[in-house]
């Protein structure tokens, strides 16, 4: 790869070339278990370079796979076919945050929470915050159109992208979107960037929308003794027309390795918990709080919590958030998967889940977005375990088709990627991916951006 | 065209296909003054059907214009090549709707304010409420990205589309998106198809996703003496982090329109009237009202009325409604533009309107969505008057390349069509053009569907 690595210094600098062993196994793996290792790692820091690195891949041939942080769930960002990864996380200024209009302007290798807590400090709110937001990139939500724990009332990143700023696989500049709330200007060339993984264009600029932040909120969890009761209670509070910011489940297990790991003050007894926080005007959050009470009562909720302070709040989702790492941590293997159901279906997937724990004799550690259909069953494997290994692939099979078969989708903000690229058709048919190979050729003629991903076909043409 | 309303006959039946000239010319204008006659309309009803009419296209090298109620206002649905018109008004079912899980399933041909009040009835509100609600069909907003009065707190018709049916311009039949709140599955194929104006595939089916409806609505308006101030206190109460469902600005002449047509009680000696709807919880809702009150006082406000129920508030919003339909009546032809800026523009935007209505003598009544930075000015004029049109196309390019000078967009919720095509490159680039360009040869080889529209190019290749 010397023929790649030359014209790159020639591009960006020596610096921020690397080539040795040691520095390139940094770029080979993402948060699943999936691991190629890079020809090269080249690290631009302007929009200009990035298109002639792009330029310079068609002209050689090389794949280029770009990259923010490597926090990924579904091997998104790993070069499984080797070459140039492109790590765009020297792009890190917000280069604009305007109250008036409210948009924010940034590069795609700033940190999810730097940029989210800069917001707050202006009275706004970037509400996408995916599990790993103190160590994503802004870029990589796009790519993978991170979702996170207020999906349920405030969407995930797709509703926040306005406008991008993106380098063609070819190596053109292109602008998508607009500055406006309003915009029908041509194909919207935005949203079929954001999440299509880098396939079809390297984002260099991200207009974000900003909204105001909520003047109230209030945290509660909910206690049960079956987890089937905290799935139907979800589905109620959603039927009875109550949207909060976040509806959160963790069961028993994921409980137990949060309160080995990092304690939040969760009861290891329970069969499951349900996480709830509401925002909004002072007297609608109140009046919310008592009625999601009152349904997890009625629904069987053995004893709620509301928190009395920030203190209290923060603790209970500081849990949450250590929910995977504290997975992580039980067995060697984790295998998160992130299948989701319209809302409804939650009891009825909650049990499928167990079920096929129980089928396939894997233990397995359920927490999620409940109140989006979106729940993170997690598979604690260990990968030198070979028939286990063989167990939990039949296991992800069953429980996708289940997840289809209940009106689902494969994956409701981890991505496609690598880990479920074979199932695409499955849920788009060969008509949908068909309609998606022929835009991937039409702007990739070459397959140059992050080839052999989400069932687009591998190597070069 | 006999060779081609034969093998269409076959597919839908003799009563389904139209070549009488008084047949056809009622399908060959939409709501601007753009007019084509097509050759043969065809009626398909069903998903199958409109597949046999697409491949039947291709094989005879003959366009297809898809249209639904033809209120669109930038030519998005008129046969600029004539060829077949394809008529989608029969395929009009509502299939589902699930109040569970907040979405539901509709034919195109259903129209856009029946589906409102039908999901209204179930206690769920579906938000996009374009001008033209009552005639227009739900396919012709998702292909023209429709926005409306409650874009400023809902957004528009694309945040509201979760899936398609899809017959691509090859005549295959593919599926988008899901019913889930969340979903990733894929590139957002929902969204390059929605608002793309029937050039890249044939909507026959769309799922909407709903939401409670709020539980209390205040309607007000605001009069001023000086247009400028009226804008500056759009501007004032987005930045005091106020987000009401509506509004709306109306200028003199607007006032004066509606007052001749439609009377609704508004003062005709204002320079501006601000309509504005707050809605959500009773107690947030009084409180955003009297901040609303407090903040066009300060920007010095004439008057501020409240609607004291449903009667006077309904007619506040006939009013508004009844806004282009009063334009139209004081010329024969009007030219409505909906040029966009971001919402702290709005009096630069303002002002700028009305000194080109001035330089190039020409009679503008401005309206609209204020609160989204999305304005209607209107020229009312006479097509027949060759000076007075050469003045106004002059004009409506000086609009364009202000409201792109302020950070703005050519449209706001119309579409580009035909009337807007040949200024497209001005916001989109060369590049930005080309990727369109590539998307629409790779999906549409011959250039089938609805050529000719959005600087794509017309002909048969």
């Amino acid at each position: 790869m010397r023929q790649v690595a030359g014209p790159l210094e020639e591009i960006v600098g020596a610096e921020n070339v690397l080539t040795e062993a040691e520095d390139l196994f940094c770029y080979a793996y993402d948060s699943t278990h999936v691991e190629f290792m890079p020809d090269v790692v080249v690290r631009p820091g302007s929009a200009d370079e990035v298109a002639r690195i792009v330029r310079l891949a068609n002209e050689l041939e090389v794949p280029v796979v770009p990259r923010g942080s490597g926090t990924g769930l579904s091997g998104g960002s790993v070069p499984i076919e080797g070459g140039i990864v492109m790590d765009l996380t020297r792009l890190n200024r917000i280069l604009e945050v305007n109250v008036s209009d409210l948009y924010a302007v940034v590069e795609p290798g700033t940190i999810t929470l730097d940029f989210a807590n800069k917001v707050e400090a202006e009275g706004l709110l970037y509400p996408p915050d995916p599990g790993s937001n103190s160590a994503s990139t802004l870029g990589g939500n796009v790519a993978e159109n991170a979702g996170g724990l207020r999906g349920l009332k405030y969407g995930v990143t797709k509703d926040y992208v306005m406008g991008l700023e993106v380098v063609s696989p070819t190596g053109e500049l292109f602008n998508t979107g607009s500055k406006t709330v309003k915009c029908v200007t041509g194909f919207d060339l935005t949203r079929l960037i954001v999440g299509s993984e880098g396939t079809l264009g390297v984002v260099t600029k991200i207009i974000l929308k900003l909204v105001p932040k909520p003047e109230f909120a209030q945290a509660m969890q909910a206690i049960f003794d079956e987890v089937g009761k905290a799935a139907s209670a979800v589905s109620a509070i959603i039927r009875a027309g109550i949207v909060p910011a976040t509806l959160e489940i963790l069961d028993n297990v994921t409980i137990n390795a949060i309160e080995d790991y990092k304690p939040a003050g969760l009861p290891r007894d329970a069969a499951a918990v349900l996480l709830i926080e509401a925002d909004g005007a002072k007297e609608a959050v109140q009046r919310q709080v008592a009625q999601i009470d009152e349904i997890c009562r009625r629904e069987g909720a053995r004893k709620i919590d509301v928190a009395r302070d920030e203190a209290e709040k923060a603790k209970v989702w500081a849990g949450r958030r250590a929910a995977l790492a504290a997975l992580a941590r039980v067995k060697p293997t984790t295998i998160l998967e992130d299948a989701t159901v319209p809302r409804s279906k939650i009891p009825e997937m909650v049990a499928a889940i167990n079920s096929i724990a129980k089928e396939y004799n894997l233990t397995v550690g359920t927490f999620g977005h409940a109140g989006d259909g979106n729940l993170h069953p997690t598979f604690l494997v260990d990968e030198r375990d070979k028939d286990e290994m063989a167990r939990v692939e039949k296991a992800t099979y069953e429980l996708f088709r289940i997840g289809l078969s209940l009106g689902g989708t494969l994956s409701g903000e981890h991505g496609i990627g690598i880990t479920k690229a074979k199932f695409l058709h499955w849920e788009l048919g060969k008509n949908g991916v068909e309609v998606m190979k022929r835009i991937k050729r039409a702007l990739d003629p070459k397959n140059i951006l992050n080839p052999g991903k989400m069932e687009l076909g591998g190597g070069r043409k």
